[in-house]
């Protein structure tokens, strides 16, 4: 069973959109059992459309197009599918009905004729109702194949596709299985990792496949199944993974979608009824952010100071001015003391600050670009380390986060 | 003149990883008018691979693939372009040099057979030097056409194109002229612009495109013109965008690349000699992250305070707890007070505000889901609003990260 991915849209080819939503969709698809052939992604342009369509009816079982459903001139993914369909717009009631009450809602302007032609649809299609926008999905069936044209906005698409798309799917095909399982660690390298696992890697069976996917420090191990038994394939994975586990018990951190570094420091401090604060300079608010991304997090998750401009240090934290002159601003002391200071001030058990230079110029300390003091306040004591992180200011940054959280969740592991 | 670009990998079509290689790719290509005709991922396969390479070798001038270049077993483009070109591996000794000085410098753990490897490349392809990573980008030409291979790694891939793969398609290609210029607007929906516009957007000729990119209550414009004579194309685009502006002064923002909600507000505090907190409850840090991801925010950006429990409101931020008893901690009399206590804490000219309930459950305040109240304190005055964001987290927060932009911006455009 197998899938054609195309995204339509000059945007995406002139550079001016990142496509996030063929991964989603193709994760989506991956859990149900439906292999992804291709992801394509094509012009605003009604014989490249069409040419591509035609390519993914031979090549797949089942294709899903997003994109070219907006209210605007740029807009022909319906007047394409009606030409690849031999068929024509009729107006829907429904979605007229839909688009008025949106308007009403959310919108303080008055609907207009370009909306209202939204409600125009494919004479064939059956409509999959569009909860969060003005268009609707679209389901063909053709010689036992699937097409199906989802909108481009994310948030419409991801509801589309988990409460339309996937459960009719789930129902039209009979499909294989395949099972991926994704062991996340930190704080070893992609190569020294691969020598570690060698042997284990190469007495892999032929239908279990690992990949390697490297990200700021973290690099995340994904092994994937294909078989016809689930209760089997299921177990043979447990059983790898078992034994990849042995080989790398200290660089660990837990599995893809039930884990990641903070969802595991929530997890644990929230068992333990403990709490956290931070004192950022140089993540300047993203590790406060990674923390609140997650729903919940106000049970463990106090607050953060961004002490962005040295004088907040001195003045909201309380960092003496003494201790900067003495060892500047981005040094092990100073991070040693907003930890310090930060868990104080928010009154929880654990603090964690960052003071550092991300570049692309050195700022209020000579430290050279790329350097980092992390500080790590405890209810015993308080640590720092100091790392080099490169040259790229956001790279700077995202690896900075990441070892904050790296060494926050092994410190709060060992007890 | 047409480009095809290739991504290779596994996780591309498993969904694990976003690709948001193509984009940067598509868009420096673009400027230097080389256009993307389609954009492909496919399997780390050598059938898929090489399918891939024949199509687009038919159908484009450019072959640019990214991926499969790391050190591990998953990784055969190096291999597939060999038997691609019917070349074989050899041994470059600058490119193992270089990966011995890289572990040297950065990574603590001592050099593999399987990074001595990645000094293989194929004995027809000129080396493009990756300063940043270990495998080298290669180039290859046939039939007057060239093929480029690049790392996966985003900043990886991004040094090299630019520094080698940008400047050598510049020397190697006579070229048309492309020409984007994007609009940047905030507070109106894309219909109602398109609305408003039509006429205008009726009116534009031929070899000049338009299109709209919404996202999160901000709607991007793009005008695409085409040309041989780059002088007349440039003054045909700022003519169109004179009209255009003529039309949404109210909602105008400026130009990407040069212009952003906070790049314009940088702009006019910095030169205005004025500073700016901010004081962030459901935005979790984002709010702050937004300034500081910019190199400079120090100079007018002088901190923020999470305050994401309740109580670090009232306890480091000052926040009167009867306020919050009579109004609820999600009310436009306590995002004022937040306002205002955190211009005072950091002695600022500006502040801003957020309080709100991103959902999916209520929580602290009984606030319908999606509800954010958000107050701007200014040297005059203090002011609040109240929104609903509707019922998605991220979202929720995205756009009242926006809102208090656009506010902010609005609000100090003012004087």
């Amino acid at each position: 069973m197998k899938a054609t991915l195309i995204t339509i849209g000059d945007e995406i080819l002139i550079g001016q959109i990142v496509d996030t939503n063929s991964a989603f969709i193709a994760q989506k698809l991956n859990e149900i059992g439906i292999e992804i052939h291709e992801i394509l992604s094509v012009h605003d342009c009604k014989a490249h459309i069409l040419k591509a369509l035609h390519q993914a009816e031979q090549q797949s079982d089942i294709v899903i197009t997003t994109g070219g459903l907006g209210p605007t001139k740029d807009d022909i993914t319906k007047q394409t599918f009606c030409t690849f369909f031999n068929d024509h717009l009729v107006l829907s009631e429904d979605v007229l009905k839909h688009i008025e009450q949106l308007f009403k809602k959310y919108i303080d302007t008055p609907i207009s004729d370009l909306n209202r032609q939204q409600a125009m649809v494919p004479s064939q299609c059956k409509l999959l109702h569009n909860a969060h926008g003005t268009a609707p999905g679209m389901w063909f069936e053709k010689n036992g194949k699937v097409f199906i044209s989802l909108p481009g906005v994310p948030y419409e698409m991801k509801a589309l596709l988990t409460e339309s798309v996937i459960p009719g799917l789930s129902n039209f095909f009979e499909r294989p299985h395949i099972i991926h399982q994704t062991v996340l660690t930190a704080g070893l390298g992609e190569s020294a990792i691969a020598e570690r696992i060698a042997d284990w890697e190469d007495a892999l069976p032929t239908h279990i496949k690992l990949a390697y996917l490297p990200n700021l420090g973290k690099v995340r191990l994904r092994l994937s199944g294909k078989g016809s038994d689930p209760m089997q394939l299921q177990s043979e994975i447990d059983e790898q993974v078992a034994r990849l586990l042995k080989l790398i018990p200290d660089i660990f951190v837990g599995f893809e979608g039930k884990d990641s570094l903070e969802i595991n420091i929530a997890r644990i401090l929230t068992g333990n009824d403990q709490t956290l604060s931070v004192a950022e300079s140089c993540t300047g608010g993203q590790l406060a952010a990674t923390f609140t991304k997650h729903p919940g997090a106000s049970v463990y998750f106090k607050g953060g100071l961004v002490a962005y401009q040295t004088v907040i240090k001195t003045s909201v934290l309380g960092v003496d001015q003494s201790l900067i002159d003495k060892y500047s601003v981005v040094s092990e002391e100073v991070a040693a003391q907003m930890a310090e200071k930060c868990r104080k001030l928010f009154k929880t058990d654990y603090a964690i600050s960052t003071t550092g230079n991300a570049g692309p110029t050195r700022g209020d300390s000579n430290a050279e670009v790329g350097t980092v003091c992390i500080g790590l306040a405890t209810p015993e004591a308080v640590y720092t380390q100091r790392f080099l992180f490169g040259k790229n200011r956001e790279r700077v940054v995202g690896k900075a986060v990441n070892k904050s959280l790296e060494w926050l969740l092994k410190e709060i592991s060992k007890k």
